[in-house]
């Protein structure tokens, strides 16, 4: 039997802020680096170890990782980053405040943005887009960096992240580890788990716990959990799910 | 013209309690962590940005490098480690206090196993080396892994690094930090710079101060300067000198 640990960064400053981060490079609160430390002391205790770590370029994943790797004593582990586990391009509304946007624009609209499976949130400009011209995307065909993405987009840039890298090493026996994104995360879970466009939306996977599957040597999911206390994981959940409304 | 940075870690707790480190997988100290930061801090403010990041398999160093990669904002690089930058294997004496050793043996003894080129100190037994079933090393072949080793034989194994991965990295351009130790430094610096077997034994590398190589473009050294302020490195390097003095 695979297994394949997932994990989301634990809270951002703009998780706090309740602002939309995207692409933008926000990095852990102490909350979050707490959070990270506990899923480490979790994974250990539990008998986890790893053969290879998976993440994104945004210093709140590959920190949410640093934490993961120091809990299980693995710091030794190669880290490979990949821009396809970033979090889904947030487009013109990067930066702003979730509330703010809902009083602006009202809830559903904000829904819409947050929560379409393939509508995308308006485009910056390219000249604003600041991914341009940042040295982490300088190997990158400037036509692959986006000015905003619909979770759509995120599915069809994460997907052969899966295809091409993750799963030829479970495949392989390695056991791996991916510290990502809300949106990059939910990607993958609706590919793995076969999930509907409208169903995956309303699907919240909460910050900082580790998120096991298990598969059949097709690398068929057998099932998945969270690690952890299943009361404080609910409430995180239901916590990523009131970030859009109006305060 | 080709640079390349190489740290050392910051002081770890056996560094504090000079104790022989070697492999044991000893942490950084809170100032140890402080001189990563700094350090970070330093090439940050001085425009160092890099490509590519290697370390050993050892967390002392790899905490360093975390501390650097967050202090120049390069968190996203891909991190390689490898057991052939690893600190030298200090056999028999692995966790004995340096200044109780040299109170035994004597300075002189002790001098011997530090610094001398080519006489390792006294190996452990196959059964008692826990390198030997480290996971970090399975995918050695088990002759690799030493029970003890002189300068000599740190060098031998460092160099194919430096041929088969750091130089081709340097010459293809690509800006590289390496975070080791003060032997596997050594090891390099003593080829880098063509240095004698007698005279390397006295070169001290501080904890935590970014040393740069320039080079042209056949990778020949053209100069070498570590980076902060000079009087703390003095002291600094001073200060590695005198841990095998009885106290």
């Amino acid at each position: 039997m695979f297994k394949l640990v997932l994990i989301r960064h634990g809270q951002s400053q703009w998780n706090l802020d309740n602002r939309f981060s995207g692409w933008a490079d926000v990095d852990l609160t102490e909350q979050g680096k707490a959070e990270a430390a506990e899923a480490g002391r979790l994974l250990k205790a539990e008998g986890y170890a790893f053969d290879v770590a998976h993440t994104s370029v945004l210093k709140r994943a590959v920190r949410t990782l640093w934490g993961v790797l120091d809990g299980v004593d693995q710091m030794w582990l190669p880290v490979i980053t990949d821009w396809r586990l970033n979090e889904r391009h947030y487009g013109g509304l990067t930066g702003l405040n979730k509330a703010e946007t809902a009083a602006k624009y009202g809830e559903d609209q904000v829904k819409v943005w947050r929560r379409s499976y393939d509508i995308p949130p308006p485009p910056l400009d390219r000249a604003a887009n600041e991914s341009v011209s940042d040295p982490r995307y300088a190997n990158l065909d400037a036509s692959m960096i986006p000015d905003t993405e619909c979770l759509k987009d995120t599915v069809d840039r994460v997907l052969p992240y899966w295809h091409d890298v993750l799963a030829p090493a479970i495949r392989s026996g390695q056991r791996v580890v991916v510290a990502a994104h809300g949106n990059s995360l939910r990607a993958l879970v609706k590919y793995l788990d076969n999930i509907s466009d409208e169903e995956i939306t309303e699907l919240n996977i909460p910050n900082g716990v580790p998120l096991v599957y298990e598969f059949d040597e097709n690398l068929k999911p057998i099932r998945h959990y969270y690690l952890g206390d299943a009361d404080a994981i609910a409430a995180k959940m239901a916590a990523v799910a009131n970030q859009g409304k109006a305060k």
